[in-house]
């Protein structure tokens, strides 16, 4: 056993994490905090969790008794709490961005001052099925963006292969990935029988999907641009790739079935993934399409963004970093 | 006042342009047909349209009697239609897909045979925006698909200012755009949360949009890929653009401003689209955005299926043919 | 020409109330106000309406010029804007509860210290189908709450036969229904997917409803219980009725259609209504059933809630109280 | 471990029934049945199933030879495959309506010929909060209609109390409900924002709830009105009681606590419930409501109509049938 905290777990993501902490056979979950909420009971303000432990204020002295912590908390402002937590010991998976990005110029640049400047850089970065035994050891595992996730798991064996000229990420969501503040955009009455774009031209997964495309061998500048479509979880990913070079349908499949066939969680089909084919789950799913027309490859990716995109990948990270298998507890 | 028939009334697209024609000061709509329902009455059959006339079965020379039909059939199906109108004299708005292309071998290759080989090539495109003026004469117009609705207006002014060099069509829909049948993708189980790709290189859209960019100056391969989101009527194109030649965002924001600035059901915002700002309309709402980082432009384009990409431009292009006011009973 | 302002025209019911003035024929929107977000426009705040006036702060000088006013304002907010309107000549329709009540123990009880006195219970009760001719010479009409709208329909033509013996109102409505300020009950996560009581057993709409059936000859206490469902416009009463006396089904298909046969936006149907049916419309759509083996009567009832159950109704009422014609500009 | 075959794994709650007891520790699911998609794979069919095997074409020689069953067939259709299973030693949980009744006239009036009248009436209701003795030694289980388990435990504790005097119940459920054939009423676009009373005065479920009741004690006549309303999976029962007799909160209270406290899968709430809470989940949620104004007692309870109202109730009682924990392969 070992024992947990989660921070922030009045959050979408970091509820689904105490759920899943909570339900492990192995973890123990010790701690739950949240800060306008602290005192009511996670089951109460999340009943889909029931986990029925008390929200705490964030106190390192008081959850950083633990052997892990998983840290659901905005950009910045989780930089200081992993400080504090790694200090005591404890070893983290960080949901935020804080410890995704190696430059500090492009932290910077798209975030703004880092909150713990002396850890900057020192994060593993939690895709297993690309970092798989880097993870392992790690103290500090930087749990990757939703888009990122689903782009990266759909690009990176182009990637490899010196197969990814270009590309256009058109990436859509479910209205959780908008966070769980009451807001304008957030309302039922804008959400419900809408689509939108947003954030065009600036969503800030571009860095971390561009950095993680060039340590797999692709350095180019991608274009990403996400959409909110009224639904509660689930992303889908649909990249537009213009090859770097010649190819054909066979090494594309072998590509693909190489770097998944034996992944637990990646799931390679024929037709194209719907999101509701993922949900709930720790999948991804995915196709990849040759279009003869065009030249162009074409790969789609649904994941639950709750899940594979934060929580249960989060779970997945831990494992890792505790010598369990990958997959326990998240089926 | 003309007399009006809408064969197909039944369907979704059939029912709105009956309701529109019905509420038109200058169309008198006299015959509304129903293949399956004919005998029920319209109101009862979509009560939202609120016409109270009887779906008759279709037959030429009783429906034939009118100034002008609406024919909302599927392709094939229509043309021998279409013929037999234009036999007894009737101008014809076709919603299908029979008079849209000017290539018979595209035609054959993406549809089959055609349904009035002698009538094949005769429509005019009905996108007002872009052939107004070859609309008012015309006794065949060919009412374009939703997604070319939409892709055309986001892309004519940029093929006809020479700076579409490649683009990928990223296009959703809401449920309506599959159709009134009761399928496995239409119950609401398999459409509600989820999101999901379809017809994967091969929607027949394509060529249209193609030929269209052609001769607007642009003739080049279009990369097409429709998905289908949980909501009822609504339609998002997002064109990702990789421009031919140098540009400044002051040429762009001018050249749009040109072909729109007058266009009384096209509006231009500085901020993406949502389809809910469109719903039930015949307005298309339009952004366009130069990426300086990828060096692509982007342009946004939203309607509402069943009316800008269907029922409601049917009844704009009805109202060119009579000498009407371009929107008459479209407000 | 009667000019017409709206005031609280950001809010749902209030954009839908200035739309609708905005496209009549015979009134002139000379003003629109919003506390928040005056100086935006209103087809910025509110695209659908397409709008395109200012939003100004109330200020009684400035909107006080006008011929009629519809103030969607909340309750207690309302009546002083009211009184100050009325001090200036201007005719009122309110669609708060300032004025819907006759009793002033019973405002107090349920919505506390009325904010002007004075004018308490000079609204003539705005439900056309009830009071057709006191409407059209007063110069305050209270407009009906949404769920009494639906409940009196389905009940007056019973409270006045004498066959209303007990009654228990289940009602449900789409989330627009709880107001355009974006909090954790109408976040999109909250709201999609769900279905949920509230507000039971004390609804401010049941002294409402009991008021207005004591006055169509049924004196009793209603059970009344509103639900939350996850559409964004609509309403749907089922009224279990226990009769008061022994009838039959002739009498009771007789009394209904002596009531609505010849009202224009009450359609009495065989099988029950959908929300979708009266979807952005003025109807209420009613049927009535007789059943055998309990011996109850069960009527259910359907408008749009911001509709019907508010802008349109009002605009209805404005009608009448200017000699229009009372369908004018709701078609 | 004990071998269970799920006959109609391609239905919605089917394909539930045969997750769980996939997943089951105990229980090993060595057949899965479908008429139309026999050869397909279970989780081609449904994905969120993630069952790997082949859906069969039913044969009691080749589905025969497990330890227990959970037929998931249409009522009528259902009770000859229970006969063949039976004969061959099999223990069932039927989750029709074949054996739920135990007056043949009734069945009769409801729902026709019975297709195993040798068997009528030799299920024991499976409703595990009731029945749980009667249960762990049965052959056949009928497994309840979902809308009478939210019923029942809505008003089982009034009924053994003596406080049942007339209930109106007026139902609300998701769209699964409906079923898995694509008809008009279940296709996306006459669902989606829409909400509608169906089967009314003559709801199946009716003479089950009856029953059930008067078993407890409270024979009497029941007003049931189901409604759908846009979800896909939840059911929600508002149940409107006339007590019989004189009670005061303290005893209410008391008696579902009684009633309720220590039940594995029942949740007594002071708010009412929402149907998103216990959404894929055996849970049923209530709360109960004394109204001082109008002296009825209000009983609301959620379930999710595939689990708790199906699928996740069978294996409940499979579990008590096979001497196992009764929540175990649940949570």
């Amino acid at each position: 056993m070992a024992s947990v905290a989660v921070l922030g777990a009045s959050g979408y993501a970091g509820a689904i994490a105490a759920m899943l902490v909570h339900r492990h056979p192995f973890f123990e979950l010790r701690h739950v905090t949240a800060r306008s909420e602290a005192g009511a009971r996670l089951d109460d303000v999340h009943p889909r969790t029931r986990v029925p432990l008390e929200l705490e204020s964030w106190d390192p002295d008081v959850q950083g008794d633990v052997d892990a912590a998983l840290v659901c908390w905005p950009h910045r402002v989780s930089a200081p709490a992993v400080a504090a937590l790694r200090a005591r010991g404890v070893r983290v998976v960080d949901l935020s961005a804080d410890f995704r990005l190696r430059d500090r110029g492009i932290y910077a640049d798209w975030y703004g001052e880092h909150g713990a400047p002396e850890l900057f850089g020192q994060g593993v970065y939690g895709l297993p099925e690309l970092y798989r035994e880097a993870i392992r050891p790690a103290d500090i595992v930087a749990n990757p963006g939703c888009y990122p996730t689903a782009a990266l798991l759909a690009l990176a064996p182009l990637a490899r292969a010196g197969l990814l000229g270009d590309v256009v990420i058109d990436a859509k969501s479910g209205v959780s990935g908008a966070g769980r503040e009451p807001t304008s955009a957030t309302h039922f009455i804008s959400a419900d029988e809408n689509m939108v774009p947003y954030k065009v031209e600036r969503h800030r997964h571009t860095p971390e999907i561009e950095q993680e495309l060039a340590a797999q061998g692709a350095p180019l500048t991608v274009t990403f641009t996400p959409h909110l479509v009224p639904l509660a979880q689930g992303e889908l990913v649909s990249a537009y790739v213009t090859p770097a070079r010649e190819h054909d349908e066979d090494e594309l499949a072998a590509l693909y079935d190489e770097a998944y066939a034996r992944e637990p969680w990646v799931e390679l089909r024929v037709g194209p993934p719907g999101v509701l084919d993922v949900r709930d789950t720790n999948y991804c799913r995915l196709s990849v399409h040759s279009d003869g027309r065009t030249g162009r490859i074409l790969v789609f990716a649904a994941i639950d963004n709750l899940w594979k995109g934060a929580a249960s990948q989060a779970v997945q990270n831990l494992n890792l970093m505790f010598g369990r298998d990958e997959s326990e507890g998240l089926r």
